[in-house]
C-alpha cells in the first residue's frame, strides 16, 4: 500500500505546469463566473470518457474527436447554456471557443477541448463568450476559480489534490454535478491533470477503473446528460518515465488517481439539490463486483429510499424492494442488512431492533447501509443522498 | 370496430356472480377498510400477472403457485401490511389468509388466491385478520367496497367495468397504486373479472396484451414492488361458447379489456402521490412498438420532467434528454417534439415558439407531450404525473 496525501487546497493547477482561468461572461442569468480555461505548458497526453446518453451535446462531439489523437494542451468551458440540441451552429459555436481559447493559451485549436454545462436547446451566447473570453486571466489559485465557474446548481467548488509519499508527482481535479435524484440528468463535469508522465494506454484503462469505483458509483453508467465529460490531461513535468501497466508506480498511480475521484465523487454526492445527508451504500457478499455495483447503486438511487433518509423512517423494506428490482442474483434467504451498525436483517428475517438508534444512524451526517448477500467474493460501494422537498423546488423552475 | 361503454359505477361485482366484501380488520393504523374478499358463485378460468421483483412477497408465492393450475373461485386481500420479507412465517400466514377466506366463500383453500399491500418486513396481524374476516359481509355494491379496502397512499378508490355492443359479457375491474416517482416501488394490485366464458391460453395472451398498453405503460416493467400482482378471473356464467383466438369475439374482448386496463391505468397515473397533474407522453417514428414504449417511459418517468411540469416550466431540454437516455436508437436530426399543439422541437432544432401558449398547456390538468422519431412506425403511450414538494412529504414519514 502506498500512502496518499491530500494537498491543501488542491485543484487542477496543482500538478507543475498547468494554469487556469475564469471570468463572468454574462452567460449565467445570475452575475458569476460562468466562462474559464485550463492550460498546460506542454503538450499532454491525454483521455476521456463521455456522456453515453444518444443525444450528445455539440461539445461532446467535438472533444471526443479530438480526444482519439490522444493529444490536448488545454480545455474551455462555459457553465449557463448547455450547447446541446444546437445542430450546426453548435458545432461551429463549440469549434469557435476552442479557437479562442487557443489563440490565449497559444497552440492549435486543434489540442484544445471544450465542454459546456446548463440549459438544453439553447444557442450559446457568441457574443458575450467573445468579450469575455478577453477577460480571462490565469493566477495562481486559478484551478479553484475554475471549479467555480463550472457551477450549476453546485452550492460548492469542489476541487482537491494527492501526492503520493517516495513519488514526485501530484494528481489534481475539479468536478461539478449535483441533482441527484436521477443522477441521469445532471450535467457531470470533471477535469483531472497530472504531471507524472503517462503511456497514452495506461491512462486510458487507468481512468476507466478509477471512473468505475468513483463516478459510475454515483452517476449510474449509460443514464447520463448529453452533456457529462471527464477529460484527464497529463503533462509529463516530473520528468518520470512513461508509467506503463509493468511500471513499478502503475500501482501507486492508480491507487492515487481512485483516491482523488473517489474524494471527488463524495463531494458531488453530498451536494445533491437539496440534500441534507449523503448516503453511503455497500453491497458485499454478491456474485461478482459488477453484480455488487448494480444491486448498491439501484439502493442508492430509490427516491422511496432517499425519502425515508430523509425523514429518519427505518424504513427498511425499501432497501430489501430496490434490492430485489435490481435484478441482481439474491436468496432472501441469504441477506443481511446494515444501517450503521444496527442489524435489520439477518438471514433473509427481521431482527427486532432499537428502533432510537435505528433513527440516530438516520440523523447522521453521513448514513451508512450494509448489505451482504452472502453469495460471493463481489463488493462495491455507491454514494447518494436523501431526497428534499427542497429538490422539487429546485427542480420545477429551473429555467423560470 | 366495437363500441365499449362504461356502466355507471361499474366495478368488479357487475359482471354476472361475482360478490365482494370488506371490513375494518385493524391492520392499517387509521381505522379503514383494510380487509375484504372477492367471490365467484362459479368456479373461474383465472389467469395473472405478477411482479419481477427478485424478492416476492408471501402472498405473491403462494397466488403465483395456484393460478399455475388455471383455475380460481375468489381472492383475499389486506392492505397495511405486504406480508413481505416475512419468510417461513409469512407463508403460512397467506396459506392461513386464504383458508379463512375460503370457509366464508365455500370452497376449497386451493381455489383461492391472494394478495397484500403495505409495509414490508413486518408480519401480518393475524389475530386481527381472524376476527376481522368473521365481518366481511357480500354487498351489492361489493367491488367498490373492496377498491376502498385495498387502498395504501391511494387518494380515490379505483373501479369501472366496461360492456360491449352486441356482446352479452361485461369485464370489471378494481386496483390501487400510486408513488408514481418510481413506479418501481409502489406496489400495484390489480383485480379483473368477467361473466364471459374464455379459454384458458386466450385469457393468458389477452392479459398480457391489455397490460402492455395500459399497466406496463405506467408501472414499467421488471422494475416493480414486491407486491405487485394482476389477477382476471372468468367465471363463464354470460353462457357464451368460450372465446379463443379464433373466436368471433376474440377481438372485441381484447378491445373491451384494453379499455378497462388504459382507463384504470389512467386512473393510476392520477392519483399519484401528491400529483397536481397527468403527465401523457406519446412516442410515434420509433423503429418498433417496443422502443417507442421504452422511450415513452422513460420519458414519462424522468423526475426533471416530472418537476418541470409540476412547475410549468417549458424546459424541453429534459425531454429530450430523457429519450436520449432511454438507450432507443434516435437521430437527432429527426426529431419533432410537441407540448400539447406547440411545436419545440423539428427537424432535431429548436422552434421560437409562444412561450405563454406553453405555460398555458403546462397547467391543464392533463399534460400532453408527443414525439415523434421519424424512424418507423412504432406508437406507444405512457402515463405519469408530476412531481411536487407533497410527494416527499408523503414518503419520508410513511411507516413512522
Amino acid at each position: 500500500m502506498f500512502k496518499v496525501e491530500f494537498v491543501p487546497s488542491g485543484s487542477v493547477t496543482t500538478p507543475r505546469g498547468f494554469r487556469a482561468g475564469a471570468t463572468c461572461a454574462g452567460i449565467k442569468k445570475k452575475e458569476a463566473p460562468d466562462l474559464g480555461i485550463l492550460a498546460s505548458e506542454a503538450s499532454c497526453v491525454a483521455t476521456g470518457l463521455f456522456t453515453a446518453n444518444r443525444i450528445k451535446a455539440a461539445p461532446v462531439v467535438l472533444s471526443q474527436r479530438r480526444i482519439a489523437g490522444g493529444k490536448a494542451s488545454g480545455v474551455v468551458v462555459n457553465a449557463g447554456c448547455a450547447n446541446a440540441c444546437t445542430g450546426e451552429q453548435g458545432l461551429m459555436d463549440a469549434a469557435e471557443m476552442t479557437s479562442l481559447a487557443a489563440e490565449i493559451i497559444g497552440v492549435p485549436a486543434e489540442e484544445v477541448l471544450v465542454a459546456s454545462t446548463g440549459v438544453i436547446g439553447q444557442l450559446l451566447p457568441m457574443a458575450r463568450i467573445r468579450e469575455g473570453m478577453k477577460k480571462v486571466a490565469f493566477t495562481l489559485d486559478g484551478g479553484n476559480d475554475l471549479a467555480r465557474a463550472i457551477m450549476t446548481t453546485d452550492t460548492v467548488p469542489k476541487a482537491a489534490a494527492v501526492k503520493m509519499e517516495g513519488a514526485d508527482f501530484t494528481i489534481g481535479g475539479i468536478c461539478k454535478g449535483s441533482g441527484m435524484i436521477h443522477p441521469s440528468l445532471a450535467t457531470f463535469l470533471c477535469f483531472l491533470t497530472t504531471d507524472a508522465a503517462v503511456d497514452k494506454d495506461f491512462l486510458k484503462q487507468a481512468l476507466r477503473q478509477a471512473a468505475d469505483v468513483s463516478f459510475n458509483m454515483v452517476s449510474v453508467d449509460g443514464d447520463t446528460s448529453t452533456n457529462d465529460t471527464l477529460l484527464f490531461l497529463t503533462n509529463g513535468l516530473a520528468g518520470n518515465e512513461p508509467i506503463t501497466k509493468k511500471s513499478r508506480l502503475a500501482e501507486a498511480f492508480q491507487q492515487a488517481l481512485n483516491h482523488l475521484c473517489i474524494h471527488l465523487a463524495k463531494l458531488i454526492a453530498r451536494d445533491g439539490e437539496g440534500a441534507t445527508h449523503r448516503i453511503e451504500v455497500t453491497v458485499s457478499g454478491a456474485p461478482n463486483v459488477f453484480a455488487a455495483r448494480l444491486a448498491a447503486r439501484t439502493i442508492v438511487s430509490s427516491s422511496l429510499v432517499k425519502s425515508a433518509v430523509h425523514g429518519a423512517d427505518p424504513n427498511w423494506g425499501r432497501i430489501v424492494a430496490a434490492l430485489g428490482r435490481s435484478g441482481v442474483e439474491v436468496e432472501e434467504k441469504k441477506i443481511d442488512l446494515y444501517l450503521g451498525n444496527v442489524c435489520l436483517l439477518k438471514d433473509g428475517r427481521p431482527v427486532p431492533f432499537d428502533h432510537d438508534e435505528a433513527v440516530r444512524v438516520l440523523l447522521k451526517d453521513e448514513v451508512p447501509i450494509a448489505v451482504n448477500l452472502n453469495m460471493g467474493i463481489g463488493t462495491a460501494t455507491a454514494w447518494g443522498c436523501d431526497l428534499s422537498e427542497e429538490y422539487v423546488t429546485i427542480n420545477s423552475a429551473y429555467t423560470t
